[in-house]
């Protein structure tokens, strides 16, 4: 089938390659609003070609994809649903769902319209960060599937159960509440980890020199793009704020224990802390 | 050289593995408090024997690596040092150092104690957790060198320098101070991830299910052993409480831009975290 893709960044541009590589697509139109990121997604082979005109690049797709910021995801969705004919099936790959549900509620194509979201990424963005396999192994959430028609689901579901992944279907305000517990708070605190040792560390050498995998791995987040994260974190405002109150209160408990000396109840809690390895092994 | 290693955990047991594959070792003889640890060591080959008798282990060693929890290092140190005669060297691998050089301050055998630390391990503990390249490309600090014996440390940086590491020299003050910012917080902030998590989510095959890389890399820590973990916040209380104040004060001010929906200013933190980048690309 043809499949355009709107917003060639990190996840458009990975899902372009996963298409192409399991045969699922054989035709890619790009559609980005950045001349540079357009130039380098064709050059990297993203997609076949770019087409400068939305309305043109929906109207010859089977698919469209979506693939831009959850801001710009809001004001994009609905005039692509006024496109799409009876037989199209659009897709979104965002972060956050109920706002992006809320603005296509009512949509005489809302039938046509399936709420996905990949659940695998990187901190890096734009064309140059798609990667092939992202996607492979890791689980996809389809959101309000009992909103969208019927053969439109089942074009997803074969869509990415072939990359493969794993299927789980969740409500809106389930899926946004989850994904603040698993995502959207490890974004925080990794920005937060950076910030921390940027401001106490003035030495940057020393941190380059001492940095281990460790440190590493819980700030590599912290790379991530701000025209990425801050709309996902405005959607999802009072599920984040809810989840990082919780993390400021372990937090504070943590230190109460070390500042206070006592050592069993620290030893306790990360205890408590060490049953995540029977969840993640 | 014969290698005597006291605690065949993560490092020590990763230490015998490239000691022995780098040629830098001809004879390993493994000390262990534990016998289903020392059992295993000598299964998985870490070492060629395990010696219950420590003066015996110490006494035919060129070269004795102290590779215990930080609490016991202290009272396992002087002892070993009261054995060691005038060729022999000494180094620890422990995450702190100050609490530790103080403890064998004004030792007769000073001179034959190098305090070193390789910038490197894993969340996994125990034998079992041992991995030959756990240090190579990594940094190794030499703290108080000047303390030692100069051929003392020439041996020992001759050792790292082989497998290979890059050497870094640093009084132990500033070692517990760098480290404390590029180590010991990122642990803390997992632990505390871990515990959010776990309290907010109840249903764990949930987390299981929508937990992608990012959340894994941020809370990997969190499944590191208290054995290990709290004597080095407990050794480095204070340096560890003053970035772990920094890192709530950053993460509340995050809290604030939220709350407040300043999403510039929001934005512009992100961009300041995004700084990590150009030191660890």
């Amino acid at each position: 089938m043809t499949v355009t893709i709107i917003g060639l960044g990190l996840i458009g541009g990975s899902l372009a390659l996963s298409l192409r590589q399991h045969g699922l697509a054989q035709h890619l139109i790009g559609v980005e609003s950045s001349a540079a990121h357009a130039r380098r997604a064709l050059e990297l082979g993203l997609v076949d070609e770019i087409e400068p005109d939305l309305a043109a690049a929906v109207r010859r797709a089977d698919l469209v994809v979506v693939a831009v910021p959850v801001d710009a995801m809001v004001a994009v969705l609905p005039p692509v649903l006024d496109l799409i004919g009876p037989r199209q099936v659009v897709i979104d790959v965002g972060s956050t769902k109920q706002a992006l549900l809320a603005a296509v509620a009512g949509h005489s194509r809302r039938g046509r319209f399936v709420a996905v979201h990949p659940m695998a990424g990187t901190e890096h963005s734009g064309p140059e960060a798609a990667v092939s396999g992202l996607f492979e192994g890791k689980t996809v959430v389809l959101c309000d599937a009992e909103h969208s028609d019927a053969d439109a689901v089942l074009t997803v579901e074969r869509l990415f159960q072939a990359l493969p992944m794993r299927l789980l279907y969740l409500n809106g305000a389930d899926h946004d509440v989850h994904t603040a517990y698993v995502s959207h708070i490890s974004h925080i605190t990794s920005f937060a980890l950076a910030l921390t040792v940027l401001e106490k560390e003035k030495e940057e050498q020393r941190i380059f020199d001492l940095a281990s995998g460790g440190f590493e791995s819980t700030v590599r987040l912290a790379k991530s793009a701000p025209a990425t994260w801050v709309p996902i974190f405005r959607q999802n405002r009072l599920n984040v704020l809810d989840v990082l109150d919780e993390h400021l209160h372990q937090l504070q408990h943590l230190r109460e224990l070390l500042a206070s000396e006592d050592y069993d109840g620290l030893a306790e809690q990360i205890r408590q802390a060490n049953h995540i390895r029977k969840i993640l092994p």
